[in-house]
This record gives C-alpha cells, structure tokens and sequence, in this order.
C-alpha cells in the first residue's frame, strides 16, 4: 500500500472542496459515463463519489477500467463541488465529489453471493455464511456502531456511579437449579469438567461478601438450551450488582441510565419515573408479566357476571376455579367467522379451548354465545368491556393462566393486527413483586422462580411455612414495549431466612450445601444487604436498532439450532484430542453428517 | 436494614465536622478502653475510627459490646474532630472519628481464617479457597480497582479513536495451529464440540474483511495448556486490529496509549518515543526477546578473541557453529568458589554445559579459564568486557539459543542480586522484525513463529523460497521492564503470498483451506491491507499494581493446576449430563479423588 488515507471518505463535505485527500476503501459501484468512470467508494464512513477523466489521468482511468465492485483501493484526487444538477440529496456527501488524479488498487474480490446494500431479501443462512459481507451492509454495520455506543454508554455510566468492572471465571463449576450448562472437557482431571457461566450470579455476590460494594460486568453467558429464535447458545448480559442501597435507590439509578442510554444512543426523551406495576396487576390487566403498554385492549374479567349463565362453560369453568376473562376488539364488528375462526385457532396455540364473542353489529348482537346470555348479562358486559356499536368482544374461559396466556397474547396479536402500537414509542416499567417459588408438579417441590437466593417481602416470611406460592419476593424485571429488558432482586443475606428457604425448595441442609456450599460458606463471615439486575444486551441493542431479530445485533450469531455457519462450529475433532481428555462418543455419527 | 447509608466511611475527613452521618461496613478491629469503644469501621472507601461512649448512647453501647471483626454494621454518629494526641497520620481518616448515637448489627460473621490486612504470609491456597475474604484486604481491592481503571481507561482511550468494541464468539472452531484448545461438548451435534478462543484472531481479521476498520475488545482467551507459574487457563487479552492504517502510526498510537495509562493509573511519566530493537540485537546484547533493558551488563562476544585459544571448550565450539559470550558481574570479583558453582548450577538449567570465569581481583586475575588464555587474549576479552579491577566476568561457550538463554536468564538473575534494577522505573521498547518461522525437528517442517497469517518483510519475500528462516516478520512485541506486555503484526492480504506462506509450512492448498477455509474464503472478497496487537491485561495489571503473581490480578484465579479452589471446578457431573452429550468418561477415576 503506498496511498496512506488522509481522510474518511463518508465525511467529506463542502468545507474541503479544493482539498487533495487520500481515501481508501472499496468500490460499491463503478459506472462507465461518456468517457468518465464514477466510482462510489465504501469506507466505514460512508460512501462518497469519485469521477475519473482520462483527460486529467489516464493512468487513473486505465485502473478504474478494471475495477469491479468489492475490490480494495485507495485514491488521492481533490475534492470537488457537484454540478447543481448532480447533487444527490440523499447522500451524506452528495454535494461535492473527488476528481481522482491517482489510483491504487490494493485487492480484487470475487463477486460477492449477495448485493452489498440494505433491505436485500435473502435466505438468512446465506447471510451467516458470508457474514463478513452481510456485515458490510450499512443496516448491519451499524447495528454494531450501536451496540459499541450502547456498551460505552453503559460502562462510563456506572463507572461514574462507582460500579467496579470485575471479570469473573468462564471456566467454572456446574450449577444446580438453572438451564442446562455448557461442559467443558479438562485435559488435566480426567472425568471432571468445568461449566460455562449461565451468568454470574454466585461471583457477583461473592463480591460483595468481600464488600466492593458496587459491580459490574458486561459478560458472556451460556445456556445449552433447545433454542428459541430469540435465544442465542452465548448471549451477552450486563450484570450489575450492589451493597448497601436502597432498593429504590438503585432502581433510580437503572432508570437514569436508560433514560441516558436512549437520549444519548437514539435521541429518545425516556419519561420518569418508570410506571411500576406489582406482577399480579399485569397478569390480570395484560396477561403478561412484560406487559406492552403502548395500547389498551386490557383483559376484563367477567366471571362474577356470567357465573351462573346459562352458558355451561362459562359457568363451569368459574365453578371448577377457573375464570372468564375477555378483550375488547374496537371495530371489528365486521370480522367474519372466518375471521374468528382463525383467532380461535391462535388462542388454541396458548392452551385455550374455545374462543366465545360477541359482535355489537349496527343490526344488533351477534355472536357464538349470544344466544345463551340473558339482556342484563350482555348489558353488565358491555359497562365492563366498555363495549359499543361496532366493538368484537373476545372471551376466553379457563384457568388463571390459560386465560391470562391466551388473552394476553391475543392482545398482541390484534394490536399489531389492527395498527395499534405506535413505533418509536417506548413505554418502560417496572414490574415488582413476582411469586417467589412456584410449584413444580414433574419434581413434585417448589422450585425458585428467579433463584434460591432472591429475598422475600418481609411481611410475606411468615407464609413461607404456611403457603409458599404466595410469598412475593422483592424481584423485578424492567420492561419495555412487550419484552424484558432486565431482572433482578435483592437477595437472601441472613443464613435463617435462606435456610427456611431451601425448606421450602424441599432440600435439607446437606442437599443444600452439597449444591451451593462454597457460598453458604462465604454467607457466613459477614455478607451485607445486597441485590442487583441484569440486562440482557442483545435484546436492549435489538430494540435500540429497531432490528426484529437478535442475530442482527450480533458480529458472529449462531443459528438457532446452534450452528455457526461461517466457521461450521461445532464440529468433529481428532481422535487424540478426545483421548487426552479421556472422553469416547457414545453416539453413532457418521463424519459425513451434515448437521445445520 | 434500617439506617440508610449517607457517607463513604473512608471518605470522611475534616471538612465533614459536626455533621450527622450514616455508614455501613464492616468491623476491622474492636478495643474496649476504659469503658469507651472504639471500632474500625471499613467499607470500600477505607476505615474510619467510631467512639461509642455509654454515657452518651447507651443502647449503642450495648450492640457495640457484642461486635466482633467482619460482622456487617451500619450507625449513626457525628463527625468530630480527634484529640490532638490521638490525630493518626497514617490513615486517610486520621484527623476524625465519629461519635456514634445509633448501631444496627446487620450480621454476624465467623472468625475469618485470617486476618483481614496487608502483607500477611499464610499458604496462598488457602487465600484461594476464601477468595471472599482475601479480596476484602486492601492490597487485593485496590489491585481489582485498578483492573477497573485499567480498562475504563483503555476502552475510552480506543473509543476516542473510532476503534469499535465487537464482541466475537466464545463458542467456536477447534483451531489447528495453537496450544490445545478447551472443547465444549454439544448436546444437540453428537459428537461434535465447540472449542473455546485462544485468541479472537480468526474473527478480528473477518471483521477488517468486514470494513470495520478498527476493533477492540477486552476479552477472555483459554489455552489448555500445562500451566506455568505465570499462566492461567482462563486469561484476557485487550485485542486490537486495524485497517489501512501505516504499521508506524499505529504504534505511536498505542504508545500513546501506555504513555496515558501510566499517567492516568499510577501517576509515572513514561518516555517517548520508545526505543526500538530487532529481534536480533535484542538476542545478540540480552539473550532475550523481551529484554529488561533497565540495567545495563549486556551480553558480549568474544568468539572472534577465543576462536583460537587453547581453552579446548571454546575453539570446539566456535569450530561447530557456536559462540562464546560472557557478561561482566561488575564488582563481583569477590565471590567464591562456592557462589560461581552456584551460578553454574543456575545456568546449567537453561542448557549450559558449564561456565567459565575470571576473576579481576587486586591481586590478579583468577578463574577456571585463566590459565588457557594468552595475555592478549585476556587483555582484548577485558576491552571487550569493559571489565577492570574487582569484575566478574561470566562465560559460556554453546550454541547461539544456549548462550542466549543461558546468559540472558544469568544477567536478569544477577541483576536482581545485585540491585542493579531500579524499582518504578519503567522502559518501554519495541521489539521487531521477529523471524517469521522456525524450523520443528519433531514434525519436520517449518511452523510459524506468531501465526501463518503473519506479514514477511517486503524485502524477505524472495527469501520464503530460498531460505525461510531468514525472513523477517513483520511482527512486533511491546515489551516493559522484561516482560512482553503484548504482541501482534501485520497480516498477510495478497493471496498470492498467503499460498506461498502456506507451501513453507508445508500445507497443500487442500490442507491449508480445510484448516482454514473460512477465513481463505473471506480472503478473497476484498481484503484490506490489516493488522493489530493483543496485550495481555492480567500481566499489565500485575506491573502497574506491582505484584508478583498473575493470580492476584483475578478477582477468582485458578491454581497452577487449573482448580478454582473455591468451587472445586473442575467437577463431576451426573450421568444424566453425561448421556445427554453422548460422551462416555474412558479414565479410571474414583467418586473420591481429590484433584488439587
């Protein structure tokens, strides 16, 4: 190379016309005009247009000649103005151009698989293959400006507060209680292997037993897990943990990060203080514990006016200690059967037997259960449904949560169906008071519902002996626009409350500290209140970067199956590889087997 | 938890007289005197004394009286001043104390295993085993809080020169070419494993492919290795590449990087430019590729001078391709017998067959060489050596690596025997041009000295045809007080060279794309000229907090023999775990076994 960019080619602008620059880069585009060679030439910048006459170089015109898109240059030429009729408007640089006296061609390229240019309709696997050119898309690239800018923001936010970043161990000790780990073979202690970090929740508070009192990671953690498509095998977590703080306090301070955050990465005014809602009231308003709350549509419950309807689901489900709950469709009065039918098929998917409706239709009200409710029952509806002309009721009967999973996805479903989410619009909260454990009826116990340390409500402790699943515990998730940003709790820091609580979860003292010894050990010489959150940094970048999918805000993703399908990761290794680590498959595989 | 933290205890001092504060810790130190009690409080600021007098609280007095070490408190008190007598200048808080009104005992604590203060000598296992405890003792806080400085000031170093923070897979390719990688096993690919990252290499330069043009990471690397006392299985690398950036401003670059670090973290001034050395002349005059070049005593030959001599052990030498070089222990011309057996002993590890002596005593010169040696010859040896009266002069006779090894290691030991390396002082230098490969006698064949992607000088490139130990890399290593703080290069980006650089090492073209096909691919869609560095943090946190020992940079370090010995990782894990990967354990090992 021997032309040494003098600048960013995406940056020029008028204020250099009359400059000699120096870019490099690589060619999105050459076009062949009367004679003159335009080029548009690629930086991280940005793209910026050069014009190569041959009556000014034909040296340069000879190279541009054979220049084809993707391949590497540099180029000196001065920066000009565009002709009035050339100026592009839409282009960050449009209004000059460079007139190229020389040019160096640095690489070739082959002609790549897809066009280097946003919105391209293209199989995804294709994408993740050539990632490395997918990532040359500006939607890709700067998704991942972003996600830097995000991370910076973040770090230099709880630096100033004081939070510490302290790494803790990859390679670590399989955990009880949680998904399944990733193992990992050790070479040195045949038969024993080490887990990756489903997230660092036993350090960070090891921590602040040892009294840093406020940290935090961004940190890779790992789940081995039947992969959702919003689920990554390796995720990223920005983990944050105190001492000493008030719980509100602490959410305080989340809530001036984001509000920071947004400003700063997306120009987005955040409204304080964040809504806070307890779990229960969600579940029943919403049917979800990250309620989106950019729309109504809340779920209704009419079970005390439908009790003893004539019609028999209705009436049996609330006898049997379910209930009937509904939504009110505004307008959609003139769905038809069909139209029905198919939203029936979508809450059958959650679980729900039926879907039940009324449609208040100019002529009248039809629907499938019309016929079996009296006029004072449709009437009480109506008031609670805040029901009129024109409205399509949806009513699902069955227990609390298949109501509460069938409603509240339905909610979704017809609120973006009928274009009631606005975009670019987002409404944070909190929701707090989650159930502490809940019953496990496979393993026959309680299981925790965040994790085994996570503290009760103080006035709940007496419950734990009596009626666990109604202990609330002081966790809470932040959430925004339909998805959990993060989650957290204070945790467990006297030893007789985190016994009572491992009473609960059905293991005695040696179950207990076979699984979690070293920090029941650690608990006992001195732990401070503590608690903390985590978010998850992929998903905040995703909603940040207006992108519907997480491997979009990530370089190197992986396929949900838990492919990589650039590098071909996992794959077989040699047969000494496996004998140091004193391993054997079990399983038949054939080498040639093609697993995607 | 009642009383609500209002002030950092450490922070307290003069200005703060008279006020009413709330502090949280933990109990340092408790003395009972003359009915008063006094308490060292510490949190993570530092240690404030409180006074609880009976007369003014006598409640206070109460839980005061039942306090023991590192049980968690929190009180309310006023700020005053100490007696004058009582002022202690040795402490942050020493012109202060605070008069408390109110104790909560927040928990209790058990007797630590020991004790919570600097420099104390118990076995470092045990340190280990309650990592907690030992982080709570000042010199291992403040290491881990300058970590946090460290890299805050690296991170926003590099962000305020566009250099993006991208992170690259943890889960990935088993690597040919490297240390042993760690295997992760793949529930859901049978037989088939993830390896974990001994460095992001690979991905760096797709993500220069990519046309991010600058890239950084803080990020964890894993090498399954047999681990020396300065290695740890789990270690972070601060990784940096760069595109179409001239090799030279990108080492002023980071230079500049250190120059702030330095100032930022521990307040030194280092010297600029730093000095730079080839690979050659740093063997030649240390016998080491990362020399301490803070004292002098630098390896002289004297092969020309003896290559005739009568001293049987260096002519054969030199007749067989050898050298002989000596280095001049100035001042220690009165070490016995007895000490230069010693020093024998001592290089005898690095390979030396033996070393020979003079001795430049008042009284003549003595040495197991003197009497194989003409006046002449020891008059030109004593120029060369710069030796007079009351010097050591140290040879050996060996093969070039030997000498170097040998002597370099000898210099750096007498150099510290003798003090003649000055403390705080630190000499930056680059090393270049290391050779690009090397010949292995076990696989016969040349391998590459950093990695095959590596950049030769432009002017050796002939030379990979002819003679490929002779080329010179363009590969550089920033080296500070002895040890390598980091290395990188420029990589290769024409394909005709990579071809070439693959046939040295002996690669088909078949052998080398199933090796590394992924990136070859990449490689040809328009490749920038590149390149980068890595540095080791654990090791430049280890200099700048002035520690001896790679583990005390670890918030949870592993042993030598990669146990955390605070979990017990490795561990076994169920059959369950075991069936579902397909993996079958092939050792002998008991349910019992310790492994330490």
């Amino acid at each position: 190379m021997v032309l040494q960019r003098t600048h960013q080619g995406g940056k020029l602008n008028k204020s250099l016309i009359g400059t000699e620059v120096i870019l490099s880069g690589w060619v999105q585009k050459r076009r062949d005009l009367g004679g003159l060679i335009f080029i548009d030439l690629r930086d991280r910048s940005g793209i910026v247009q050069l014009v190569i006459n041959p009556e000014k170089s034909q040296k340069a015109h000879q190279v541009a000649d054979k220049l084809r898109s993707e391949y590497v240059i540099a180029v000196k030429g001065i920066v000009v103005a565009r002709e009035e009729e050339t100026v592009n408007p839409n282009m960050e640089t449009g209004e000059i151009e460079v007139e190229v006296s020389e040019i160096e061609l640095i690489n070739e390229a082959k002609t790549p698989p897809f066009f280097i240019q946003d919105n391209i309709e293209i199989d995804e696997s294709l994408r993740l293959k050539y990632r490395y050119l997918d990532l040359r898309r500006n939607e890709m690239k700067n998704t991942l400006i972003l996600r830097h800018k995000v991370t910076t923001y973040i770090r230099n936010f709880l630096d100033k507060y004081g939070f510490l970043d302290i790494e803790t161990p990859m390679l670590t000790k399989s955990t009880p209680e949680g998904a399944r780990d990733y193992l990992v073979a050790s070479r040195k202690h045949p038969g024993h292997f080490f887990a990756l970090p489903q997230s660092p929740q036993l350090f960070k508070q090891l921590l602040m037993v040892s009294g840093f009192e406020r940290y935090y990671q961004v940190t890779r953690c790992f789940r081995d897990e039947d992969l959702r498509a919003d689920r990554q095998p390796e995720f990223t977590q920005v983990d944050i943990e105190m001492s000493f703080m008030p719980l509100k306090e602490f959410q305080d301070l989340m809530e001036e990060m984001m509000v920071g955050l947004f400003k700063e990465t997306i120009g987005y005014e955040i409204e304080r203080p964040f809504l806070r809602m307890t779990y229960q009231e969600a579940m029943e308003r919403y049917g979800s514990d990250k309620p989106d709350i950019r729309f109504g549509m809340e779920l209704k419950d009419i079970s005390e006016i439908v009790k003893e309807s004539e019609f028999k689901v209705f009436r049996n489900t609330i006898q049997n200690g379910g209930q009937v709950k509904g939504i009110n469709a505004k307008g959609c009065a003139s769905y038809s059967r069909k139209d029905v039918d198919q939203l029936t098929e979508f809450v059958s998917r959650y679980g729900a037997k039926g879907l039940a409706w009324l449609s208040l239709k100019e002529d009248g009200i039809k629907g499938s259960i019309v016929k079996f409710l009296s006029e004072s029952e449709i009437e009480q509806i109506k008031t609670t449904m805040e029901a009129e002309t024109g409205d399509l009721l949806l009513f699902v009967a069955d227990s609390k949560e298949v109501v509460a999973d069938a409603l509240g996805n339905l909610r979704l479903e017809l609120g973006k169906r009928l274009n009631l989410i606005p975009e670019n619009v987002y409404k944070f909260l909190w929701i707090t008071d989650f159930p502490l454990v809940s019953y496990d009826e496979e393993q026959q116990r309680y299981v925790a519902e965040h994790h085994p340390f996570t503290m009760p409500r103080e006035e709940d402790i007496p419950l734990l002996d009596t009626d666990p699943s109604k202990v609330r515990a002081q966790a809470y998730d932040m959430v925004l626009n339909g998805y959990e940003l993060g989650g957290g709790s204070l945790r467990i820091y006297q030893q007789e409350i985190q016994e009572k609580m491992f009473n609960v979860l059905g293991f005695t003292k040696e179950e207990a500290w076979d699984k979690f010894g070293f920090l029941l050990e650690a608990f006992e010489y001195g732990t401070p209140p503590h608690g903390g959150i985590a978010f998850g940094l992929d998903r905040l970048v995703m909603i940040l970067a207006n992108r519907n999918n997480l491997r979009d805000t990530i370089a190197f993703p992986k396929t949900t199956n838990a492919n990589c399908l650039l590098t071909g990761a996992p794959t077989f290794v040699d047969d000494k590889q496996l004998k140091e680590l004193h391993l054997e498959i079990k399983a038949k595989v054939k080498e040639t087997e093609e697993i995607v």
